[in-house]
């Protein structure tokens, strides 16, 4: 296939690396830094553009991997009509891309980027949507040669598995972020809690987490809890999470 | 050293298990339920007791590794001035003891137990308290038999460790609990989220949790986070979470 990439962040670079290993041919990259344009085009063979009006319709497919609040401006933008035009969002509707063509579509890899970084997409989750069956099936063709785990979905659920990532990452880190402060006022590293952490994870694996709860909230063990309460006292902020999320385990939420 | 054991929990019978392999003669093993003290007793060439009046003076060391609650109640029950009394709890004071003898302390190994299982404890935390010096100097002779990671504490710094557990463990595991509802609902299996999870472990063994926060909270990408509530409309309890960890995260609470 002949593919342009709209975008030069992580998602962008590691997308366009692995199709080109997998054997499409990338015409022109867009970015509007023209330096990092460049710096990626020159590892794809492709052809560097900073100014969206350069964009050529010598593509089958044009993915747009730019931060999710420049898509629609970048779609406003775009005239491609004919062509095929899928985001790589895992968030944003697909119909955000309707004024560029009318093939838009969603190429929603699920893996966690890091820039530079050549990412082994074959085992990761590939989420797709179509504005028609065609779109879809282009999509699904590129989809299938760079990944084992390809899922055409309805955009709640790609939604819906971003949401659930926040929870299951974003929000279990700060946690982390937390107990390693409660640590670090006591002169203890956190450290001590990785053999912990690394034996939920072995458990995790296999054991659903509803499985895996433990602790003095869902033992309802109140002397514990209310001692906990009495070390957390002055942090107003830190009582509220732990009273939160004791209740929630508790089911009285 | 000779050594006698209250409880027959997963506590109880994992550090007397392992004192035995490291050398140590247990004397009498007690539980309230008859069987429980004899079934662990055989494992350990010891006299099994049911009755708190039969706990003879022939040990050193009396570790009281009962649930939390009863500590207080078992050591009212005991006599044994002169003799060092310890309990294994990770929140309870160790003057609860006073009443058992007045040599007592705290023998609390930081792992996750599970019953039956022959725990290693020769990398895990065990950390002590005494109410004098020789109760401090005989249990820590007893912790480096078992541990090459033993560590005298203040009772805060041990109480601190076991509520960090509580922000680092069971309440991360609940979010992961959230997180695989949410995919269920979605026709989603919680695996998807395995690779995710995986990486960011990897990534936790080396770097702080502080510099690993990413997500819609920390880049205050407001769409996102608007999303997001709107996907979980009509489930007020998982809103309050999200909203309050999200003003946590971004330092508004």
């Amino acid at each position: 296939m002949k593919i342009s990439l709209i975008g030069s962040g992580n998602t962008a670079t590691a997308l366009s690396l692995a199709l080109k290993n997998a054997g499409h041919t990338i015409i022109q990259v867009y970015s509007r830094d023209a330096n990092n344009a460049r710096l990626l085009a020159s590892q794809l063979d492709a052809k560097a553009v900073s100014n969206l009006s350069e964009i050529n319709t010598d593509s089958d497919i044009y993915l747009i991997a730019v931060k999710d609040d420049a898509i629609a401006e970048v779609a406003q933008s775009l005239n491609l009509y004919g062509k095929i035009v899928a985001h790589t969002s895992g968030i944003k509707e697909k119909e955000v891309l309707t004024s560029a063509s009318e093939n838009f579509g969603i190429f929603y890899p699920f893996v966690s980027m890091t820039k530079g970084a050549e990412i082994d997409f074959s085992n990761s989750l590939l989420m797709l949507e179509g504005s028609n069956s065609n779109t879809l099936d282009v999509l699904h063709e590129v989809a299938i040669s760079l990944s084992n785990n390809v899922m055409k979905v309805e955009t709640k659920q790609r939604q819906s598995l971003h949401l659930a990532a926040v929870f299951a990452h974003n929000f279990t880190n700060h946690l982390y972020s937390i107990s390693e402060t409660i640590l670090e006022e006591n002169q203890l590293s956190f450290d001590y809690l990785k053999p912990l952490i690394a034996s939920y994870f072995q458990n995790l694996q296999t054991i659903s987490p509803e499985l895996l709860q433990t602790g003095p909230a869902v033992r309802r063990d109140t002397s514990t809890i209310k001692k906990h309460l009495e070390l957390l006292e002055g942090k107003e902020d830190l009582k509220e999470i732990y009273n939160l999320l004791t209740a929630h385990i508790q089911g009285v939420k």
